[in-house]
This record gives structure tokens, C-alpha cells and sequence, in this order.
């Protein structure tokens, strides 16, 4: 994998984790790469990602795949443990280095783990900015990622060549690059990602207070919507909130200030006030996401 | 109006507020009922109703509209201002009563106004739980009504004729009635509908402190969803605030209850309690909304 022209449709693609993530990435790359192999802790994950040809091939992880490009797509915690395997790893059967890319959703233990692997990985940060409120490989989607903005990280030792063929990758699926520290994406993250999901989460656990038999009858489009993130994956998610704990906090104590200042405005019942303080806000949204 | 006969395809309606709401009631009911006249504080609002022929002809308020059913369909604060109008009317230009309805999205206030008007007027309360975070009569949608929950709030003088008529209405429009008290309801709509408004408010707040040029680039689906509320019509979402301030007050007590929990966990990192604590909230919400 020295030669300049090296291009992703020459590269054996191996996939560790065939949830949403993983298995709409290896559908999204399919005809654009030599190979696609796959694997997954749930057996049935690897049998279905063969049945519906989403893979080539079942790869072995234990053995570190041969391939170019290895890609880790499960939770963080998850792939810090591979990234821990990984590094025992004695020596590789292919005498090229391989480029290692994550897909993980904080960047900031993943790139210090990736730091402390052998030479023979090439690594790189990645975090593609989408999702869904459900996960499984019976998610995935190929459009996953078309529109969407792909965050990468690259270390110091992350070679010119590593972040070409990210950069492909991210073309072929139909994404949009955008390199940041690990530090800053997280920092971002924690407000535009982690801070949604526990509103939602706290949102349900506030109406799970309700007694009234009649909530669930009441509550409509704009409760299911802001709710909607509360039904994520909690793994995922809880290695999130173990793995951005800082800037998490940072988010929540921002917030809660928000949510306090409206408190007192509720509290006060001054018309305009109320209305200056929501301004800005509905302005923003209005003109967001449009 | 005192046939036992009388229905809904026999009635001249009138709305007053030709917005998201009145607009979309006056599509729905198109066909349904012998008349449909309309106006709104608008001129232009009024002048799109008579183009499109959301309304059959422009109604007069000021001298209380010739109608079976007046349907008031304007954000609470105008309603309460309408029903003050109403109380002051000394006679009606017709013999029997009129049935009066409003669709206002907090229903003591209004139910207690109601109380006061003139023998002459059948009043009864009423709010269909669906909405869109855009408003104006150009978002009308027939549809709107249809599946969804309509919350009928009646008074000790509401007629067993006007709770019919409105029975009668909200089957033609393809909702689903719920007879409730307006205390009642308006603790319900404080969790399942205000909560999630002022939820979404503050996420934008949040968000507009960070000074992170890229912030706006990171911001996903997940993003997206949960603040969508923010963009509501500030209008009705203040006379809401100012209208139902205890009971939101309340739910923002119990709200903000659950989030100083999940940021205690999140600061222990105490992975079994954190999945434990965000579980019941995950599999409840993966249920909802099918």
C-alpha cells in the first residue's frame, strides 16, 4: 500500500462491527472497494450480513484482519478494547502498513488508545454525524451518511496517504469531511449530540412521573419528537457519557443556567421579557435544518 | 337550534382565526356543514381564505357572527380578549343560541371566561393535541385533525347538543375525542406538550453560547429533532406560558428534578447505575409512537 496511485477501489476493506454504523458503511461502499469483509460479537449479525451480501466475506478479528483500510464501527468502549488487542498484536501477515479508522462517537480516548499502537497501523480519528433512534445491521442504510458531515481526526502519526483515502471514502459514501481535533469535536459533540439525548432521556424519565392513564393520549408530535433520541442504543450511548464525562458536564451546567434563567422568567409572567428570551431562539430554529 | 335533529351538515360555522389551526379546521370541515365563514386580525390572512376558498364568505366579529357554531381558533390571549367582546354583545341578531367552541391550547382561563358570557351563548372547550412548528394559514392542512387526540373540556352550562355537535365535528374531521376537565388537561398538556417547548427553547439557548464557528456543521438529526419546538408561533407559545404558569412551573420542577439526577450519575461514572437510571426511559420510548 506504498504506491501514491493507491485508491480505495484497490483496497481489502475489513469492517469490525456491523450494527447501523457499520453495516450501512459497508452497503454504502459496496462496488467502490477491492474487497468488504466483515465481522461482529452477534453471530447472527455476521449470518445476516452474509445472507444479504452486505459483506464478501466474514473476517477474524483475532488474527487482525489482511486488509488495507480496518475500520472499527462499534461503541466507544468497544473499540478501545479492540484498540487494546490491537496493539498486543506481535506482527502482521502482510508486510504493508495498514490505515486504521474508527468510527466511534468521542474522539478523545479512541486517538490517545490509537497513539500507542505498533508502526504497522497507520490511524485516524473518524465520527460520521448522523444516526437513527434504532440500531442493528436490520437498520442499515446506505444513504446513511449522503449530505451528512463526517468528522475526521487525525493524530501526528497519521500519514498524508491514511487521510487521502478517508477522504475518499467519505466522497464515495456521499458525505462531507471535516477535520477537527478530537478535543474539539468532542467538545462540540457534547452539545449538538449528548446534551439532545439526556433532554430526551429526562424528558421521558419527567412523564414516567406522570400517574394521570391519560398522558400517553395527550402527548403528541412535539412530545414525540423531542423524546425521540430517549429510545438510542444504551450502550452506545453510555460509553458516550462515560467517554465525554468533562465536556458532558460542561453541556449540562450550560443548559441548566438556560433553563433556569426561563424558570425565572415563567416565575416573573412579564409578557415581553418572556417573548425578548424566546426570540433569538425560535428566529434561529426557524431558519435551521431548512 | 333546538331540533333534536340538528346536525353538524345543517350548521353555519363560524371561525374566528383563520392561522394554522382555523385554516386547517375550515379544509377539514369543507363539505361537512351547511356554511363556512371566517376572519382573522389579518386582511391578507382573510384574502387567501376567499382565494383559495378555504371559507365560503369573510365572516363580521364585531357584531357576533350569524352562525350556529362560532369557533374560536386564535392564541389564548386573544381568545380571552374575544370572549370579553362576546360578554359585552346586549343581543344577539337571531333567536337561538349559539353554540361557541374554541380550540385554545390552555383551557382554564378560557373555560373560566366562558363562564361569564350570556345565556344566549352554548360555550364549550376545546383543543385538538396536533400542531407544526410553523404557523400561518399557508400551512393549512386538512389532514391535520385526522388520528390525533381532540380534547373537549366542557362547562356545567355546556348543552348535551353542543357536546354532540362537537362529537359530531370532531368525528368529521377524523379525531379522536377526550372528554377531560380543563384542569385536567391543561397538567397534561404542561408535561406533554409546554415541557417539551421550553425543552427545545433552551437547547437553542444552549447552543447559541457556543462560540465554535463548526458547531452548526456538527449538528445532526438528533440535534434537529429535539429542538424543532423551538421555532414554534411565539405568540401562542407565550399566552401559553403566561396562561398555564403553575402547571408548567410545576413540570419544570419536576423536569429539572430528573436532570440534576442524570448529571449526578454522569459525574459518579458508575456505569450499571447510569444504564440502569437511562433504561426504563429507552424501552419505554422504543415503544411509543409505532
Amino acid at each position: 500500500m506504498d504506491e501514491p496511485d493507491f485508491t480505495l477501489a484497490h483496497a481489502r476493506v475489513a469492517i469490525i462491527g456491523l450494527g447501523l454504523m457499520g453495516g450501512s458503511l459497508a452497503l454504502a461502499l459496496k462496488g467502490r472497494c477491492a474487497e468488504i469483509v466483515g465481522t461482529d460479537t452477534q453471530a447472527e449479525t455476521v449470518a445476516l450480513a452474509l445472507k444479504h451480501s452486505i459483506v464478501d466475506r466474514a473476517a477474524d478479528f483475532d488474527s487482525a484482519p489482511e486488509c488495507d483500510l480496518l475500520i472499527l464501527a462499534a461503541p466507544v468502549r468497544a473499540i478501545l478494547a479492540q484498540l487494546n488487542t490491537l496493539r498486543s498484536i506481535s506482527s502482521l501477515a502482510q508486510a504493508s502498513q495498514i490505515s486504521l479508522l474508527d468510527l466511534g462517537s468521542t474522539k478523545s480516548q479512541i486517538t490517545a488508545a490509537m497513539e500507542k499502537l505498533p508502526a504497522y497501523f497507520d490511524p485516524l480519528g473518524g465520527h460520521p454525524m448522523c444516526g437513527k433512534e434504532v440500531s442493528g445491521i436490520e437498520n442499515a442504510d446506505a444513504d446513511l451518511f449522503r449530505g451528512k458531515t463526517f468528522v475526521l481526526t487525525p493524530l501526528a502519526r497519521t500519514s498524508p496517504r491514511a487521510l487521502r483515502l478517508a477522504h475518499e471514502l467519505i466522497d464515495a459514501i456521499g458525505a462531507h469531511p471535516l477535520v477537527l481535533s478530537a478535543e474539539r469535536h468532542d467538545a462540540l459533540a457534547a452539545t449538538a449530540s449528548h446534551l439532545p439525548y439526556l433532554i430526551a432521556a429526562t424528558l421521558m424519565r419527567a412523564a414516567q412521573t406522570m400517574s394521570d392513564e391519560q398522558f400517553w393520549n395527550v402527548a403528541a408530535s412535539g412530545f414525540r419528537d423531542t423524546s425521540r433520541l430517549a429510545a438510542s442504543d444504551l450502550t452506545m450511548m453510555t460509553d458516550i457519557l462515560l467517554t465525554n464525562r468533562a465536556a458532558i458536564l460542561e453541556a449540562l451546567t450550560r443548559y441548566r443556567a438556560e433553563l433556569d434563567t426561563l424558570i425565572q422568567l415563567i416565575d416573573t409572567a412579564d409578557p415581553e421579557a418572556l417573548r425578548a428570551a424566546l426570540e433569538p431562539a425560535q428566529t434561529h430554529r426557524a431558519q435551521l435544518f431548512k
